[in-house]
C-alpha cells in the first residue's frame, strides 16, 4: 500500500536503514548508483534534507530594488515571497495564508502589506498578521505570522535557503563580495535571461557543469572563445604548462591592477566558495565570438583587460565576471528527473541599451547551455536502464568525484530524515 | 517496493494504523493536515469507503425519461450506465462485461438489451445476462448478470452511490421531494450545463462551496445580487437583525402560500438534508443581474415572490430553485486534487426558448464557480508547500468545521478499510 | 514510504509473497484477476522477469544488412543496439556507455566503431572499448566493454531478449526457418510499417490477438476474407466441417508442392513454435479485398495457390505468408497499460515498386489491428473497474485460457524475483 503520510515513522526508519547500506556501498572515485538519480523516493529525501540545507542563488538586488517591493520565487517545490520591508531589509517568506493554507501573492507587486485573496488575511511585510475577520478571541495571533526561509544579500546577489546554515552565506560573502563589488554586480541590471529545462536529476547537471572532460567532444564554440580549456581538459601536457605560464604573465602585467582577485582559487578550487581570476586569452576581450566587446565596462575597471573571474559556491551558486557583462547560473532541483537552469546575463544598470549586443552577448552560453542540456538528457535516459552500472571518473573528473563523495557525506550526517 | 495489489492485508493494517493516528491528532475547529488534502493513499481509502458510501447527484430525470433510454455517467472513477428498464424502473450498473471485463457502452442511448462489442454478450436492462455464444455448460450464467450500483429518483432528480446507506437516500426524499415538486423541478429541462475541472481536493471543494467567509474578498457579483450575504458573511451586526427581520416579513406577507418551504432550515442549518425558503432581496425577482426574470416561471408559482429554495444534503447535494429556474450543482473527486463541478441550470420543459435567456441565467453561477475554481486551486497549491499548517476557522466557518468533524468521524469509523 | 531502490531485499520478499497468493488463487478457465492488467508493481516484476526471459521480434534483416551498419530498437524500456560487426555476425547491446551511463547512439547508422557523444569513449562493434581518455592507469578497460542482449537471426528475422533461453530460439529456428525460407523472407524487404499505439497491458493485446472468439462481432472485414474463420471461430457445425475437408482437399491438389509446410500445426496449435498452411478459401489467391494479387510471388512458389502460412511463436512472435507477401507483427509492452503494436508488410527485396500495391496490400491487418486497438483500449477501460471479477472463457478462448495458464506457471517459478 502507498503511504499515507510523508512523516511515517515506521516508514521513515526502514527508508534512513536501506539509504544508509546504499550510501556504503558506493564506490569513491565511480559515478553513482542508479537511484541516486532516478529514484523519486531519494530525491524527496534530498528535498527535505540535503537540499533544504543548501543556499541558492534566487535573483539579482536589482530585481527587488526598494522598500515595499516583493517577488516570487520557486525554491524546492515551495513557492517563497521576497520582501523588502519598510526598513529596506530582505524578508523571505513561504506564499501560503496561516489560515487555511492558500498561495496569497500570485505575481511580482509593491505594497507595505500582503493580504490573501480567498478570506483577506493581511500581512505585514515582517510577516507578521496584521488582519483577519472574525476570529475567535481565543485565538492567539501572534503565533499567526508568515512561515519564513534564510535569505541573504551580497554583492548584489540574493541568496536562499530553506533551513541552511548561515555560515555557510557568510563565507560565500567573505568570498564573493570584494570581486563583485569590483565587477559592478550590486549596480547592475539583468539585459537577458534564458531558462533551459532539462529532463535529468539536479546531480547530473551539476556534475555536467563542472568538469570539462566533455568539452572537446560536446562544446566547440566553447573550445573556440576559452583558450584555458587546453589546461583543464587535456591531460598535463606542453599546453597546459604554457597555458599557466602566459596566465600568470597576463595577471602580472595586462589584468587590472584594481582587481581583489588572483588566479589561486581557479587553479586549486579546493575551496567550496571561491572567486579567482584569469584571462580568456586569444586575444580576446570578452566571451563573445570574435572577443570585441559587447556592452560597456563595468564595475572600477577602467580598460577591457580580457579577464574573466569565476565566482563558485559548490553546490548551486555559479557566476562569471567578464569586463562588460557578467552572467549567473541558476539551478533549479524540480523532481527527481527533472531540473531547469536559468541562465540571466547582467549590464551595468546605467549601460545605454543602443551599447548591449544582446545576441553576441549571450551566444556562448545560450549555445554551451543548449548543448549540455542534451548531454544530460541522453545521460539521463542511459542511467534509466537495468544494464547502467557505475562507472569510474577520469583524472579530468575531479570535480564531479569530489563532488559526489561530499554529497554522500553529507547524505549520511542527515541520515536520512526529513529536516 | 510498490504495492502489488490494492487489497493486500498486511499493508491495509498498516495503512489503518496509520489512518487512525492521523485522524487522532487533528484538532478540532482548525482545518485538516496536509495528507487530506494530497495524499493519493488517503484518497483511495476515501474512495473505496468513506467516499463509496456517500450519494450523489448523478443526473436530472429529463436525461433519462422513458423506458430503454439509458446514459452513462462517471462516479468515483466508475463508468456507470443509468437505465431505464421495460417498466420504467430506474437502475445503475457497472458498465463492466462480466466475461473479460470490457466497456459495455460508450455512449448514452436507448434499447431493450446491452450488447458488449467485445464477443457479443448480452444483457437484460434489468442487468440479467441474456445471451453469450459457446459458453462452457457448467457455468451459470445467472451469475454472470451485471453488477449494480444504488439508484434513487426523487423530485426530479436521481441520485446514486457505490454502496451508500439506503436510509440516506429516503431522507434526502423526504426533504427535497415537496419543494421539489413545488418549483416543478420533475417537469424540468436541462437550459444549460457547464463544467469546471479544478485541480484541488474534493474536500476543498466542498469547504468553499459551503462558507460564505470569502464572500465580501472574492465574489463582488454573488454580494451584490444577494442581500442576506450581509447576514451570513458578517459577524452578528445590525446588517444582520435587519436582514433576519426583512426576511421574516417577507415570508409573511410576499412569498408564496403554495409553498411548502419555510426559513428554518436555511438558519439553523444543521440538518444534513434541508430545504428552505428566503428572499433574494434588494426587490430582485430572480437570481439575475438586474433581477428581472430570465425564463418563464415554474412549477406551482402564479407570480414571482422573489424567493430562492434552497436543497442541500452534505456533503455532495445542492439545487437552488428561484422563481423562474432552478440551479444543480454536482462535484466529482477524480482523484487526490482533481475534482470537477458542474452546474446545470433548470427551466421548465415547457418554456419556449425565446423566453430563455440563457446568458443571463447562467450569468451569477457561471463567474462565481470561476472564481471559486480560482480559489480552490491557489488554496491547493498553498497546502502543498511544506510550511502549510492547519489553521483556525473563523466565527464564519462552522460549516466547513463541522463538515470536517463529521468526516473525520466517518473515516474513523470506517478504519480506512476498503468497503 | 515510497522504496527507495528496485531491488531492496524486504520490499523483494514481501512482494514475492504477495504475487505467490494472488497466483495461487487465479482460477484455471477464467481470465485473471485486476492487478495482472493494471499493476505497475507486477509489470515490473515482469519486465525484470517473466518478460526479460521471453524472445521477441526485433527486425527484418533487410534493416541491418551489412558489415558496420546499427540500428536503434527498444525492448522492454531498454534502448538497445544492434549491430553487425566486421565478421557480419550480429550482435545486441545495451545503448548505455559504462563511463557515466549516457546513450551512446541517438540514430540508425554505419561505422566500424560506436563514439558516446558526451566523453567521446569509443567501442568496437563487438562492444570492447577501444578508446578513452585520461583514465587512471588501475582501471582495466577489457572489463569496461558494452554489456549485450541476446540476439539470433534465422530465416530472415532477428529476434531478441534480454535474458531468455537460447534454447528456445533454436526451437523456434527448427520450426521456422523451412518456411520462412520457401516464402522468400530472408530476402524480402518492408514495404510498408503501421503503430498501434495501445493504452492496455500487454496481456490483453495478446489474448485479443489469439482468440477470434470476437471475429464475428467485431472484425466484419477479416470474416469476409478468412472463410476458416467459420471454422474456428463458431463451435463445432457443418460448416466447420466442411472447411476442414475443403482445406484438405486443397492441400492435396491445390497447394504448391514445393512447400515444407502442413495443416497440422495449424489444426492442433499446441505446439508453442509452429507453422503450417491452409488456404485462403472462397478463390482468394492472397488477403486483399478482392482477393487478387498485391505484389509480385514470393520465394519458391511458381504460381499462387492462395494459402497462408502462419508462423506462431507464443507469445511474441507472429508472422503470416501469403503467396505476394508476408505480414510481420511486433508487440512491445511498454508499460503496465500501454503497449505498441508494430505491423509490417514485406514484399520480395527485388520486387518491383509499381508492382506493389500497397495500399491494398496493408487494407486488412491495418482495418483489423485498429479495431482490435480499440476492443483493447475498452477491455483495459472496464477492468480498471472495482467492479471487474474474472469472467470465463468460452470454448472458443482455448488460447488465452492457455497462454493465461503458461503465464502464471512461468511467473510461479520465477518467484516474482528479478532477473
Amino acid at each position: 500500500m502507498a503511504e499515507l503520510v510523508a512523516t511515517d515513522r515506521e516508514g521513515a526508519d526502514t527508508q534512513a536503514s536501506e539509504l544508509k547500506d546504499l550510501i556504503a556501498r558506493q564506490r569513491p572515485g565511480w559515478s553513482l548508483e542508479q537511484p541516486f538519480y532516478t529514484s523519486p523516493g531519494i530525491y524527496e529525501i534530498e528535498r527535505r534534507g540535503w537540499l533544504a540545507n543548501q543556499w541558492f542563488l534566487l535573483a539579482h538586488r536589482s530585481e527587488i530594488p526598494d522598500a515595499g517591493s516583493y517577488i516570487l520565487r520557486e525554491l524546492l517545490g515551495e513557492s517563497v515571497i521576497l520582501a523588502r520591508d519598510g526598513e529596506g531589509t530582505l524578508r523571505g517568506f513561504y506564499n501560503v495564508c496561516r489560515h487555511r493554507g492558500s498561495r496569497i501573492c500570485e505575481r511580482d507587486g509593491r505594497s507595505n502589506s500582503l493580504t490573501c485573496p480567498y478570506h483577506a488575511w493581511s500581512y505585514r511585510l515582517d510577516g507578521s498578521l496584521r488582519a483577519a475577520s472574525a476570529l475567535s478571541e481565543e485565538i492567539d495571533v501572534s503565533t499567526l505570522g508568515l512561515r519564513s526561509i534564510h535569505v541573504r544579500e551580497t554583492g548584489g546577489l540574493v541568496i536562499g535557503s530553506i533551513s541552511g546554515d548561515p555560515q555557510v552565506a557568510a563565507a560565500l560573502s567573505n568570498a564573493f563580495e570584494p570581486g563583485l563589488r569590483f565587477h559592478g554586480v550590486p549596480h547592475a541590471r539583468i539585459a537577458a535571461r534564458r531558462s533551459y529545462p532539462t529532463q535529468g536529476n539536479w546531480k547530473l547537471v551539476l556534475e555536467n557543469f563542472i568538469e570539462c572532460y566533455h568539452c572537446f567532444p560536446a562544446h566547440p564554440e566553447y573550445c573556440r572563445v576559452m583558450k584555458h580549456v587546453d589546461a583543464v581538459a587535456r591531460e598535463a601536457s606542453k599546453a597546459s604548462i604554457a597555458w599557466q605560464e602566459s596566465a600568470a604573465a597576463w595577471l602580472a602585467k595586462d589584468a587590472s591592477p584594481a582587481s581583489p582577485l588572483t588566479m589561486t582559487a581557479a587553479v586549486d578550487q579546493l575551496a567550496i566558495c571561491s572567486a579567482a581570476r584569469a584571462p580568456i586569452g586569444g586575444g580576446r576581450l570578452t566571451q563573445s565570438e570574435d572577443g570585441r566587446p559587447v556592452a560597456p565596462l563595468m564595475g572600477e575597471l577602467k580598460t577591457f583587460d580580457g579577464g574573466v573571474s569565476t565566482f563558485r559556491c559548490e553546490p548551486f551558486i555559479f557566476l562569471a565576471a567578464l569586463n562588460d557583462y557578467a552572467v549567473m547560473f541558476q539551478f533549479s532541483p524540480l523532481a527527481a528527473e527533472q531540473t531547469r537552469v536559468d541562465v540571466s546575463w547582467l549590464v551595468d544598470s546605467s549601460a545605454d541599451e543602443s551599447k548591449v549586443d544582446v545576441a553576441r552577448m549571450i551566444w556562448l552560453w545560450d549555445v554551451t547551455t543548449g548543448q549540455d542540456k542534451v548531454l544530460i538528457e541522453r545521460n539521463a535516459a542511459g542511467i534509466r536502464s537495468r544494464a547502467y552500472v557505475p562507472g569510474p571518473y577520469s583524472k579530468l573528473e575531479s570535480l564531479p568525484a569530489r563532488f559526489v563523495a561530499r554529497y554522500l557525506s553529507g547524505l549520511s550526517r542527515g541520515n536520512g530524515k526529513p529536516s
